[in-house]
């Protein structure tokens, strides 16, 4: 089965409920900025790459939205639209890439009709969704010479298809690894509290009958300890300029065990991921979600009552831990300043 | 609340069932050897030492039971309720100790009736039960010693009150220190996947009123990063005689965490959990529990389906980051081969 985490169906954006994964496989319907941006908020939608795409869409459901309204409405709409969409999670820097984007088409073309202005808004939307599936694919290419067959690859949270277009950054170094004949397991740690790994990168793996094996987050140094795991591939929700990385809470614990086992740490990072505009990741801002999501999971809470909770979303992986970034355009090894210089000079 | 995890009640043994627990607190009974070690087993009582004190008492249970057998039968009877006890867990070293010790009460009343060895082992039941609680206060108020005041204090897993007769070993340090007038505060692992962080040690705390704070396994290197981790306190099932410690699985992760951001790693550590019989934590049997456990909680599976398991229910933290052991005999800092042989020569 292919995975369609998101997709165009006749006038409204559709998208897999990933809150509800693997029990159950249902698609809900959005049709303004507002919603996709609650889409965003609740995690129906999640993985930067995806809540980029989903933003872009986003933009363009509010102009189809407010086509009968007045010039002026319609400015103030579509500003609230980009501004609500904004606020809808912090640390992906792929929205804000994604909202400037589509700022800039608005801008160029705001001399035509409403509805023109839609047309190619929603124009943008798809390419930036193709966009997407194209890097990841080229990405993957990149990534999978650097997984040698029989490799057992461990992973944290969902880099997959559900986190983008399609095809995956993470899962997509070993999609195409697979696809180029080379034997791949997959190590997915379950990735507390929203179980990303457990629900989704279990479940996406299945589908393909690539073999993954479940583990708790807290066994990956058990893992590489004894030997068990060859690389690391994770994604990243925005990468600094100086080449620190801020992924999924646990992704650093990771990468400290990894240096420390001599196992190297692939960060698979789309140039759009990449915020030339932050000098280390210390400046990254970390959201800290809902106490609820810690203290069980959905409905059933198991956490003693009274307890204090913190519940920060994200970490900063320091670059020094980082073996490569594999992007679109190549393998960075080592990443730093001077090197993701040149990438965008 | 004080908490009493085992009791003797009425010639039975009585135990909170752990696995319900915070959400429902209950006492359920054993009156045999192959029921307490059928509890020991599922987890009902879990923590080293008091998986030891539980065996101890469902040694003296099973010498209870065969009362009216013949002399033969109780042989038999006996010999086979150690068996069944040894094979319920592997890893913590404590069931071996207490049952050995058992054996040799035995052994040197073997002379007596079948009354007199039952009234014999029950004593040292009992006598096992109040030292752990003595030893766990010596400990405690030796490790309390090492903790400033106002310190944040991250711990794994549970070694509380739950875990051995009383007080507890790493939160018998944490409660010795607030004893003294320090003002201490805790971090909770949740400590997938059976949760004893979530459940067990933060409900302590909060009986307690001394502030904790959960968090996702995942999230301890965020913590440590952004200072809010002054030292962490760990239990432990099983220590080779060069200082190498098991301990609940994802106890290593922390560890390595620790020593990168300068935090100290303190085992909290009765002498009965040494074993000087292995040579190096690599010889320590790690017990692999079923795959439903890491497939959700209890009843609620949420892993995709079709995934394969780890479950391994210890790891290895190796002696070079092991800060201090802290013993009922004083603090051994950075412990090793020859100063674990002083201590018990």
């Amino acid at each position: 089965m292919k995975v369609e985490t998101l997709r165009w169906s006749d006038g409204v954006l559709e998208m897999i409920d990933q809150r509800v994964l693997p029990a159950t496989f249902i698609y809900l319907s959005y049709d303004s900025a507002a919603a996709v941006a609650e889409g965003i908020r609740s995690m129906v939608v999640r993985g930067a790459p995806a809540i980029g795409v989903a933003a872009a869409y986003g933009v363009a459901l509010e102009a189809l939205r407010l086509l009968s309204v007045t010039d002026e409405s319609f400015q103030r709409g579509m500003n609230e639209g980009f501004n609500t969409l904004a606020q809808s999670r912090p640390t992906a820097v792929n929205l804000f890439w994604a909202l400037a984007r589509m700022k800039q088409v608005w801008q160029s073309v705001s001399n035509e009709s409403n509805r023109q202005v839609a047309m190619c808004l929603l124009a943008e939307a798809h390419e930036i969704f193709a966009e997407d599936i194209r890097i990841n694919r080229a990405l993957g290419s990149h990534g999978a010479e650097l997984l040698r067959d029989g490799a057992h690859v461990l992973t944290h949270c969902n880099a997959g298809a559900l986190a983008t277009a399609g095809h995956g950054t993470a899962l997509g170094v070993i999609r195409s690894a697979v696809e180029a004949g080379k034997k791949i397991s997959v190590i997915a740690d379950e990735t507390r509290p929203f179980l990303q790994g457990a629900r989704l990168t279990a479940w996406e793996m299945v589908q393909e009958k690539i073999p993954v094996t479940l583990i708790t987050d807290n066994m990956a140094g058990y893992m590489m300890s004894r030997g068990e795991v060859d690389a690391v591939v994770v994604g990243t929700d925005r990468v600094a300029a100086n080449g620190d990385v801020a992924n999924k809470i646990g992704t650093y614990m990771v990468a400290v065990l990894a240096q420390r086992h001599h196992i190297p740490f692939y960060v698979a990072c789309p140039l759009s991921t990449i915020d030339m505009s932050i000098t280390s990741g210390v400046d990254i801002p970390i959201e800290e979600r809902h106490a609820d999501e810690v203290k069980g999971f959905r409905d059933f809470h198991w956490a003693a009552q009274g307890v204090q909770i913190r519940n920060p979303s994200f970490d900063i992986t320091p670059a020094e831990l980082v073996t490569a970034l594999i992007t679109e355009k190549g393998v960075i090894h080592q990443p730093d300043a001077g090197k993701l210089r040149t990438l965008f000079s």
